[in-house]
């Protein structure tokens, strides 16, 4: 992460103050851009404020920037501030940039593209892989696409929140499809591993060992230590990303897949997983609790 | 790898010469073990007749040893060895052990287990994780289960193919079922790649950059990394692990799943996969085609 | 379907006149009753206003009724007649009734149960289970949910377009929620016939034989009869009902079962093999061609 | 079901008294047949003796007849009767003819089919549709498939026991085939009807008027009727054919799928479906408990 030199810091707009978004803003400021932070509940604007950035009271306020990053939740959070009267797109200058690092839809990463070609600015997808410790020590990897002059414009910001970025080419969707993938294939890690772990516990082999045993072998990548010590020690509070969340990705992932006409069977088994642990009461557990329905089916507790 | 130390090295039976077996059955030369081999056809074992092998002309000869490994296809060939009045059961010395490292299924296991004990002898599991290459430069995982100290005597031979051991326990066929359910995983890392790849492929993102960035982020495990790479070539051809085999033991982690009663529904999934593969001509193709259904689901060609 | 008496025939506005609306608003005609009908495209009024409609330019002019029934393709379609300036919900007299008997989500038929409450009007649902040429000899069955006093007003309009009703209770989104449930029946018995079909039909079964079969024993079903012979006889066009339709209702009863946090494997199921139908081709071939793809992965040929 | 002439009526010895088989039995001697009884508890053979049959103390006696009728519950069943010194095969006499009516797998029929033509014998499989009390009554319906002499032959008996026999051919597996499919249509029937059952239930629609309704439309056949009325009772005790045998049945299924690869993703799901079943204590309920997982998923109470 290179510090830019006196006087080359972007003057930035950022909406959205979470788990993800605090860190994002904070590793901005710290690398020199100036910040202008927007959050709907305003004592997490008073927190970054207290690092150097300047409180919007309004959207439209943290759109008086070259370029506006929005990380929320989901689509519904993003067309509230997008949309509108005082929204992005009426608010943004002429040529300014709206950086959607919000794991959303395909579907509204197109109207959004097109919302802001409409109105002169430019849109740019730069979604983001990484949990909030990831966020907050400026190691997230970033997916970013877009026209090619305005991701390069990007890179500071990028270097700023990032250890790496990946530029996918010129249809800002691409990248939101990509990360949902991702999102995609960290659950079908979380049901393989639930599956063998209800398996193997049911025969006696020690979770642990088993775990080591894989992480040491074919399958020594974070995916599997992280999700798979969370299900091995079944600990599923407090949610890194909660399984509601989690319900919400698998079903962009196969929204997209119906709208390209791909079919994803292991998508859809885990979204019936995923309705499953909701309506056993697991909607604010982990996502990794997916991953215990296995073992519930066979006879083991439920999650929870 | 220790090299033992002047006539410490076992006299050691090894039965099955193929892709694996060959490999091991070397690296137990190299590490001064004496190798008494047998194989269904006598070309290999002249192979290894030059390397300091002594030639058994018949299982019952191999018998004559420490210990007798078998390294085979499947359950079929082990039984085939095993049993019967010139089989390793009847040929073995009293106390001698039979160490398979074969593939093979938790009821056969539980087989050999009970009809060596009938006869004197003890039993061990010890399945390898890793494809020929590996088994050729002796860095095998080997996963070992059964009686303790026969498992600590053979501690020299484990040494001598892999680079890493497991000891799971007393019960051998607790070794066979962390081997297949690793199989398993290796088979949901394929298919959900398959998807993921028919996915953003649809879209018109590289695969390629798309397989760098997952194994640069989350997925930098070697199971991504090699079957993504066989998956984003479409390079099935040759075949590491025919597909038929993986069919073979989908199979047996079902039946596994269905002895302790417990459902797996990826592991299902997969098995259908697999028959759609065979039925469409793929029998012999590198097992990693079966990620390659989804394309074809989704209108692409089909593999093979 | 009983005549009513001169006099008692309601002034109905019938918006729709596609495959199924047209068969349905002859009948409430040759019933006695007034009918005022509208569809998009003008011919089909015209041929209707031959046997006696009135010819309603304009959704409104359609509203000027005791109730207005629609009979549409999919929600958007609904939403398009009922929703803005001049449409249903701002066209309808106080205290009038919009009867709705197109397959539409729940979700909608709850919008529009609130929306016509707030306009001081009544929504009833009204969904049919048949195929065109029942809606045309007025033997669908009608399910119907809404306020008990609007239902019992609106017999007289089921009874003249279908042979049966069943009334289910005071919400709306229950009848089309029954409805929806309805047609995936009638895809999971097209799905399992399929499978089963594959299976004795590679075996050499003769299909129309374990067709007799199974309609002279345990499956003598409506479904089982004319969705079998569609099946055994790979008879998929003209389609009766297009595969993209019934994606679109497979579609409608997931959300649904989301909504609610009830998981439906099959209809994930079924859901996936309408995709790989849809980008096989097969998009307006009859839904029925969705079981051919058993045989088609089983190494047959690609229906369509 | 004519009653043969005095002097024409068939020598039959018969295995296998339970639910089923003492019914058929029964109905044998009523059609003027001569029974030759063996069951392994001998109570059952008591009873049938009283209404005219033999009593054989041994498999062995049982085949001093024309044609032997084995109704056992599973493979192992058979098998054991069938093989090894005092089996049927050793038994039997040139020339006369094994009737198998158990639902066996397509490859223990190919066996049998081999044995006997290697004993100079003749088998046919002539397997049956419908439950116990059908089979009390004479109302089963037969599948029969064997050499076309010899199915000929059995028609006296097949009359006498069954309202109508459906002859496939020659082959006599493809009448197992048949009989597996047709269980694993009445297990789809199960699981369909629950996941629909567990969608209008939880949003308050009355399960028995639901299933007036889809009776009386296009599911208005006894697969419906029944097992429709068992879910929505939740009546799955007494087992009118258990879980667990339905388990066996699904297996089987897919195993000669595996064998002719044709995949089957319905009924990998009903397997896993059983093995939850089962794994929650379900085991001996009746098989229509596979449907009550749906709403158990969705949130409600466990099955049994």
């Amino acid at each position: 992460m290179a510090i830019p030199a006196q006087g080359v810091g972007m003057r930035i707009g950022f909406i959205g103050l979470g788990n993800m978004g605090s860190g994002m803003a904070a590793n901005l400021l710290t690398a020199g851009h100036e910040v202008i932070a927007y959050n709907r509940s305003p004592a997490k604007v008073a927190a970054l404020a207290e690092r150097g950035a300047t409180a919007a009271p309004t959207v439209a306020a943290a759109c008086a920037a070259d370029v506006v990053i929005s990380m929320l939740a989901d689509d519904t959070a993003v067309e509230a501030v997008t949309f509108g009267d005082h929204g992005i797109v009426a608010s943004l200058p002429d040529g300014a940039t709206h950086m959607s690092s919000s794991t959303i839809s395909v579907a509204l990463a197109e109207r959004l593209t097109a919302a802001h070609a409409d109105a002169g600015q430019v849109f740019v997808s730069a979604p983001v892989f990484g949990r909030p410790a990831a966020a907050a020590a400026a190691e997230l990897f970033v997916v970013a696409a877009g026209p090619a002059s305005a991701v390069a414009g990007l890179q500071p910001a990028f270097d700023a929140v990032g250890q790496r970025t990946f530029v996918l080419g010129e249809d800002p969707h691409t990248a939101n499809l990509v990360k949902l993938s991702g999102n995609f294939l960290i659950a079908s890690v979380i049901e393989s591993l639930g599956e063998a772990l209800a398996l193997v516990g049911k025969a006696g082999v020690d979770k642990q060992q088993y775990l080591e045993l894989l992480t040491s072998t074919l399958f020594g990548a974070p995916a599997y230590r992280t999700y798979g010590g969370l299900l091995a020690r079944g600990e599923f509070e407090p949610a890194g990303f909660a399984a509601h969340l989690g319900l919400k990705d698998v079903r962009l992932v196969l929204a997209a897949g119906e709208q390209l006409e791909v079919p994803m069977p292991v998508a859809s088994l885990i979204r019936d997983r995923f309705l499953a642990l909701l309506a056993g009461g697991g909607r604010d557990l982990d996502w990794s609790a997916l991953g215990a329905l296995a073992a519930w089916e066979a006879g083991g507790p439920k999650p929870g």
